[in-house]
């Protein structure tokens, strides 16, 4: 392949941002055309195990946006790397209860990005002792 | 490009698989070669901010794989999914203190799969009440 990655400010980070917009707004037809259609998608909400499969996925955004609980979101600090014709971005989220770090991963589906894979996870608050070792 | 992406039991497992080993063993070298050398690399360990570049990744796994908290671990539920050259492995992490989700991504270099990204993060314990609807 050619040169495999680029970094930086891409066609992608619209994507990466349409995600966070779709989640802010609860806007679920949005959230719907985010994802990929054809390509097997992943979902991992902090806590959670992972959601295989569109109809997992789609039915945890369903109950995320329609729910009393769903928390305004922003995104931050957001930078892509192109991986042939599949892109990861990894960003920052921003929620009441404090902030995460979300891997998002992007393929071509019909010219446009398409989500395929999103795990996001909290980072350590202030208010908690930060390990010496992480877990992991 | 072609058939976007196949799902299932891959070399890339086997990369998936060499970085536990390396972890497990608590072994620098191993963990080096895992890593990929002309691609950029992205870590984010639990609870802690991304790590980019190789230098700032690598130094973590240093301090990880030289501390006396270095935990065991061990993967299960490995499963791959090819994007063209690039390939997402999501898998569960088995450490002391509970279950982690990952995700690996890896790319070809030099013909075999590096690592490019590593995040993991805290499945909720059964202790711990699972929220109905996540952060996320």
């Amino acid at each position: 392949m050619g040169p495999l990655i680029v970094s930086g400010d891409f066609e992608v980070l619209d994507a990466n941002s349409a995600f966070y917009e779709a989640f802010s707004e609860r806007d679920l037809a949005a959230m719907d055309v985010v994802w990929a259609k054809d390509a097997p998608v992943v979902c991992v909400h902090p806590g959670w195990d992972v959601l295989r499969g569109r109809e997992a996925v789609m039915e945890s955004w369903r109950a995320i946006l329609n729910g009393p609980g769903s928390p305004e979101i922003g995104c931050s600090h957001a930078f892509a790397q192109l991986l042939g014709e599949t892109a990861l971005v990894v960003c920052r989220e921003h929620v009441p209860g404090g902030e995460l770090v979300a891997t998002n991963v992007f393929v071509r589906e019909g010219g446009a990005w398409k989500l395929v894979h999103h795990q996001a996870s909290p980072l350590a608050t202030e208010s908690e002792e930060m390990p010496d070792e992480p877990l992991n």
